[in-house]
């Protein structure tokens, strides 16, 4: 009988998963997830216990145990909306990180078969990016691609890849007026393309099915303050606009595409429309705001960018709420807290 | 009996084909095509005829009329490559142009249905682009899809569509180097998505598979001087980035992706080395001086941009080879004969 291959950086990738519940989503995941490390780590009241399913390697954090190892640094940790994800950032030692929501299951391809979303967040992030030349035919990369006619020789190396955004067919990831407007809208198109964002461009990061380079973004993986500030639901784009104009300025690559995953859960829209109110509101201040970020030469890490980047939250963002100085603050513990875990 | 359909945009679309052959390749087009006016420039040798099959409403223009209609200016006009194709646009009357290749074919999508190219350009042109920022799932304004959460509900009208930039199934647009790497590769990834080229970013442009709107940016759409200069293969590309840096000043938008064409003749790599030779070369500064390109606030049409985009080419390219110099000439002749035929 052969042996079965070795998955793909087994020893060099952690699986993070932010949840409230018992984990029985792993089990549809299981011959995809069980030969990795999981790093759990579990929103809400930590006196409540969440079941693992049998086999699989685990770490599971509460909100004692982000007492515990970040002290006064502790509250920079939100717990609400799956922001705790970025603890688990924190505590994973390996170089590649896949997060994923557990109302997320594995999605089918167009031919019926079941799609390894983490093998091929895998192929992204080992394959360059290309921000700064659009490619027409996509990912030059894969396998049957390449670089068409007109595309500069001297660009073709690309740029290491950051960030692999994954999708999801089934509930798309809407915002909760669209939910309202289009409540039964569903994402049944499998567009099977990898795609880099180009260098200048901001895209909506959603934390549902997410991987990256631990060595060469982590630090800005930030899903930020939150909290109860009502800028509820914009962690994860949060952390994808402050990663994405790092990794302009560092050139570094942030594909977007393939893998799909199943999201199986929408949000309730009355639920959500409370703590989305303000981000709405705040996003158009936001993004002007992130467009216009410029780095000093001197901010040659992701570090000192997102220290950087910390500062220009306060002064410009702050005269919009007094919640963006603490946010500024909350970006500073967070590197502190990195330091410290990662010297 | 139902009554057929009146096809979309019937007395508002023109379609331009560049040809050196008889146009047998209309066959297969014929249910598309038939209800629309050709225009045919016929490349090289005027004394040579050139059929057309029965039952298509076309008019037919060679060197010959070039020279009658363009006087003094008709030297800018190219017959090589299929650069001609541009003196079709110039004669056009209609507010929305489709070009495409002789070697061009109708294909078929993963169901095996045939792809009406001419209705999916014409949907893309009709909803709006989104290049201030990039939507996940692709294009916003599909059946079926819309804007993601964190999407600024401010940019979610989008801005008017320029340009449609269709892609190619089986023979992909390969440069000579890629060919002689890979003779054997196909296309046959169909990827059904349209994208917005976003803001400050270049891409190929691509000739075989094109539309656009003439009245939004058809003064752009100058396939170049070419000829002679060895700075063959560069004509599609030429018009598509000096239309890209006129799009991103006057907030146009130009997509790219679906519709395919089944391209069905790879040129004859040996052939074309000699004419990309100094186009892959001269590319590396081309690119940076699109990348550069700025044009002041007075430049409100796409008549000022391009003027202005004719001395940048002769004071910027110009020192690389005396060619830029013949080019910027000929824009400026090429804006002149545009505002003569369309006062």
């Amino acid at each position: 009988m052969a042996q079965p291959a070795t998955p793909p950086l087994k020893h060099e990738l952690d699986i993070v998963i932010p949840t409230m519940r018992n984990l029985h989503f792993l089990e549809m995941w299981r011959p995809f997830f069980e030969p990795y490390h999981l790093i759990i780590v579990q929103d809400g009241d930590p006196s409540k216990s969440i079941q693992v399913p049998d086999g699989f390697d685990y770490e599971l954090y509460n909100r004692n145990d982000v007492n515990r190892v970040l002290g006064p640094n502790a509250n920079c940790i939100a717990f609400k909306d799956s922001a705790c994800r970025c603890f688990g950032f924190l505590m994973a030692k390996k170089k590649y990180i896949f997060t994923i929501d557990d109302d997320c299951f594995v999605a089918k391809d167009p031919s019926g078969r079941e799609i390894n979303a983490l093998q091929q967040h895998i192929e992204n992030l080992l394959t360059p990016s290309t921000p700064f030349f659009f490619n027409t035919l996509y990912d030059p990369y894969r396998d049957g691609t390449d670089f068409v006619r007109g595309y500069p020789f001297s660009l073709r190396e690309g740029v290491p890849t950051a960030i692999s955004h994954g999708l999801w067919l089934n509930i798309p990831d809407y915002d909760t007026p669209t939910q309202l407007v289009k409540p039964l809208e569903r994402n049944t198109r499998y567009v099977d393309a990898v795609v880099t964002v180009p260098k200048g461009t901001l895209f909506p990061l959603c934390g549902m099915n997410l991987a990256f380079n631990r060595e060469l973004i982590g630090p800005a993986m930030y899903f930020g303050l939150i909290g109860d500030a009502s800028f509820g639901r914009c962690d994860d784009m949060w952390a994808g606009w402050c990663a994405k104009v790092i990794c302009d300025h560092l050139s570094l690559g942030v594909k977007t595409g393939l893998p799909y995953v199943w999201h199986n859960e929408a949000n309730n829209p009355f639920d959500t429309m409370k703590k989305e109110q303000k981000g709405i509101y705040w996003l158009e201040q936001i993004i002007p705001f992130f467009q216009s970020v410029v780095f000093p030469k001197e901010c040659t890490t992701v570090q000192r960018c997102f220290i950087e980047l910390s500062k220009l939250v306060k002064e410009k963002l702050g005269p919009i709420d007094p919640y963006f100085h603490q946010l500024g603050d909350s970006m500073v513990a967070w590197i502190e807290s990195w330091e410290e875990l990662n010297s």
